[in-house]
């Protein structure tokens, strides 16, 4: 029987430990992926490192494949595009459809998507980081346009979907609005984007290290605030008050996870403002915050974390036709599977911006 | 092997017939409904006339039943409430999830509703005529409330669920909107509902025969215009005008399906006003119109059929505390299953404002 | 020279001092109000004690009044109705038009209302605290109509006008949502009033001391959650979810103003659930909060302060033929002109709901 | 006492007569525009073949202009610029902020917007097609940032901000989408722009002649229909499906004012899609319309006409910081105001896409 090599979570801290599997059988119904890219995620690092996770599990949730099997009757992509074998794919578990959260058009309470499903069970093969993943029956499939590179195509599912999905939730960015976006990380960069094609007239980027804020500037980014250079909070949002002729941003968009940041963006926005907060993504516990600038400056705010189908359906498509800015860029680091922890560890060190693995490289 | 019957449509207008059908053994996580109530509805009747409807099909897909068995592994509902056997429910046929309209929150393409579901291969019993339904595996189902009659819990499925699918697209019924409905059906007398409960100030329902009309005020018209009384178009439109302050009414709801209704609603409703159009549901071919009163009203309109499933769990809760009119007046005649052809009959002639059939009675 | 009296703020802490005035001849467009009934509000008292607030000033602008004359040119208010001496009228001061606030449809930043405008200059009478009021030219006006009590259309714009436009801004009430409103003073009172009549399924309140609770549940709550039994807020954050089905409420607003409040309320909402926050209108500096919650829940939320024209439009329309509720009963206490300072001492002391000054009884 | 002249508008099809005006002197608060530019507008020469408009009167609403002598008082634009004399700016009349559409955020029924007012009394000069144009007391203004050309301020408010306004109201854009935009003259090419800005995936027109096509395609348009080629309405319709997957587009904006094309839009858009009506501004009485397609594809739609302030903010800062097209292109016939009457002739005759007067040249 054919066999696979597969990156596996085995407890909280261990190295992941490259082990093999059988290569498993199709049900009607389900696609066998042969796994091209798998970028490593900020929520693989802290699972990673996080006591109560279950394992055995192949992590890796940010993917791009070629379908290797087709099941029985799996013709079409979620536009209706004919799918063969060799086709690259973007695909996600199908939402139950019948929880209270599918009812109202939120995240499925149910199905767990692939790279946070335990690998104890066969196929096993549920992750990114291994050279296959199964798809069990019935997935949701998107094929990557031709011309987009594997790259380009990684990229709409990193920052970018969740970032659309957040934009919507709070009105949309009206056209000529001025964006600042807290963070230069990965969501930063989406957000960036994100702002830019929605029609911005500025879009301000906060963050560090230097090498980061010249890659925004790259990305389109018209102003950058060096958080080592403006050490306090309160000087940037000075700084951002100079930007914005002393009104305040039009929208804020928190990508960062700082503990000063949730409070900073309140500072920014202007009266009647927008503030989308993604990256209050763990539990700080309690920050020192005054709620009275959000009635007082009658602010429009949103949580997000993750997207829904029909963002990815559009990121995919912003990134071929779109957007002309080069996001592939983005990607700084390349890993065979092998290599994964050390993928880990450029994460951790903030030495990648996004550190892709390779599984079949 | 135990049997129970059905009706069966077997061709344009044939009689439907009654036959015999197993009942099916249950597949893990299908559902057998024993059906309390299922209510004749225009669809049925128009389809029913329609030589190219496919045959044969037990129609019904506003349904009442109660659980007669549940397969291996259904445990709750969609609110996370348990079920046994013996509770009431609503059931839905759960969508794919993974086709275009799925993942951009709109209607499936790919399943079909039970009652519109041919019955030529077992299980056969897939629509509310028949003494049982058998639900495929992984239904969406909405235990009814115990104090919720069958009688409330079906009108929250007639009229309600769509209304309020449509008040949603068009930006909601603002506190104290003035709102006319066309059409005293079913769908209107649903509109008049939602309109009540949505804080509208004054609704006017137009239509006829004078005793739908009573029955309007009934449920909470504060006035009617009678199709009989006003004969001409313009009649009805200068009537509106004169109930609303010669202004137009806020908000128009199309539900009567007549061919000239969507140039008065077009003609009632005020500037900047709202137009929703349930009821343009049948092809009449092209109707003598002027788009021009939609520019220059900036008149915001939408279209509507169906609903989603977060709509149901809302009307029927409605049902249940919120509104307090005698809704379940509307059903006006009930059917055992042998005389569901007089049931489609009553439709028909309007003698019936809503018809039902009991299978079971 | 005819002359009147109003009460006015002479000094931070110092008893408001009933002062004599002379009754100013009308420019054209101008409006003499003879004032009928004004409410203190907590804005009121808290300005009253502030240091920094110029003066003198008459302070009330919740205020009901009747036409005493009609300056040259003006001859009908927003609706259209035509207008005379001695009819009853809502009014504003009208915006500038514009500034950019009037430019993106929020509260105008140059146009001060009637209330907050210092008395040192003729014609001295801009507040409702006083037996006429000057409307400088070209007032916004609203006729009450005439089966409206005063004491309902005071209601209109105390509370209700200011949440109204929040629950839009939230995106609005849905049908059968489940709400809880955090407070038992005038704006909670306001808030669940909105809740009603926007269709909630239940509505919680949480406040203090019994009597308001009592109060509450005349207006229409369906339960109400005692402060001073449910003491921690831990306490009444488990409450609520025992209310929602362990869900947590569907929208949550915040009118109490409590330091506590605004964490306890992001506990409270269920997930992709709705927070409105009009309580947090005072500046406690930083308090412990845990924006975690908003990402984590996707929780959609929104500051509001005052109230556009359309809405105070709709409250008025409301209290007239909506709202059932005896809303008049909020009215506790009422005072004349010279028992002004009593007024302000029966809001601080909670002893009144809605404490009201009569300046001409 | 210094004169000046300007075109003025004296009957229904008869030339517009260059006639001499006193230059007026400043009330407070009043400005004087010295007329740069003023563009000839559909509704300019509509109006000079309408019998009923009021005559004499200066026509001219799309104006830049620079700023000859402020008034007392006037020291700032809607942004809090700073203003002197030799500014340039873009102005309008400020609404009433009192009447019905005023309080609903919509256009004032009450102020006449400078270019459709009479010109019988003074001061007379109310129109763009002049040397100078007299701002009334307290006017709505905008200053030109130093770096935008007066040929791309003025294209801020020839078709751009009035669809900007629209496709608000048709709840946006979404990223990706495809945009048919029906009509290739002034506004259909703002339409392009605004969908391009706005992150459209392809933006599709449909107009002639080829000219004007051509444009199209150096504005942003990815594809272009011909009616000249593409002559029956169905053909079109094919084509659309044909360059949108089958599937239709998920925007349509019609722009042409022709009397198939609303038909045609409905035909053209996609199922849940959105339709917005700009160019039905003229009553061509009742045309073939079926409203079945808007129910049966669940179609959002809106129709609109001229914009709100901040959209005219907002197209100005398009025009000097987001958009790189040269839609200064656009403009494409320069006349003195003694030339008005040629200028109005090449607009009829299609023979300028936009024609401006240059009433100091």
């Amino acid at each position: 029987m054919a066999t696979c090599e597969a990156a596996v979570f085995v407890g909280a801290d261990k190295p992941l430990e490259v082990q093999e599997f059988p290569i498993p059988e199709l049900e009607p119904g389900a696609v066998l992926v042969k796994m091209d890219m798998a970028a490593v995620c900020a929520t693989d690092v802290h699972n990673h490192h996080d006591p109560s996770w279950p394992h055995p599990m192949i992590f890796g949730h940010e993917n791009i494949g070629t379908i290797d099997r087709l099941g029985k009757g799996v013709h079409r992509d979620v536009l209706g595009c004919p799918l063969k074998e060799g086709d690259r794919i973007i695909f996600r578990a199908t939402p139950c459809g019948r929880c209270f959260n599918c009812s109202i058009g939120e995240n499925c309470q149910v199905v767990k998507n692939y790279g946070f499903i335990p690998a104890d069970k066969p196929p096993h093969l549920r992750g990114g980081f291994g050279q296959y993943l199964y798809l069990d029956p019935s997935p949701w499939l998107l094929r990557i346009p031709d011309p987009l590179s594997n790259d380009r195509a990684l990229m709409s599912v990193i920052g970018n979907h969740t970032v659309l999905n957040g934009i919507e939730r709070i009105g949309g960015i009206s056209l000529s609005d001025s964006v600042v976006v807290q963070g230069s990380g990965p969501i930063g960069m989406g957000a960036l984007t994100q702002a830019r094609v929605a029609g911005a007239n500025k879009v301000i980027v906060i963050g560090a290290p230097p090498p980061r804020l010249e890659l925004a500037k790259e990305m389109g980014a018209d102003e950058t605030i060096d958080i080592g250079e403006y050490r306090e909070p309160k000087q940037r949002v000075a700084k951002v008050r100079e930007l914005t002729d002393g009104r305040g941003a039009d929208v804020v968009i928190e990508c960062s996870g700082g503990t000063t940041a949730f409070q900073e963006g309140l500072e920014m926005v202007r009266v009647a403002g927008k503030y989308l907060v993604v990256g209050q993504l763990r539990d700080h516990g309690p920050l020192p915050i005054t709620p009275y600038l959000i009635t007082r400056k009658v602010i429009r705010l949103n949580g997000v974390i993750s997207s829904k189908p029909h963002h990815i359906i559009r990121t995919v498509q912003m990134m071929d036709r779109v957007v002309k800015y080069p996001v592939e860029k983005l990607i700084t680091h390349r890993f065979p599977l092998n290599d994964v922890n050390a993928a880990f560890k450029s994460h951790e060190t903030w030495e990648a911006m996004v550190a892709v693995i390779l599984p079949n490289a």
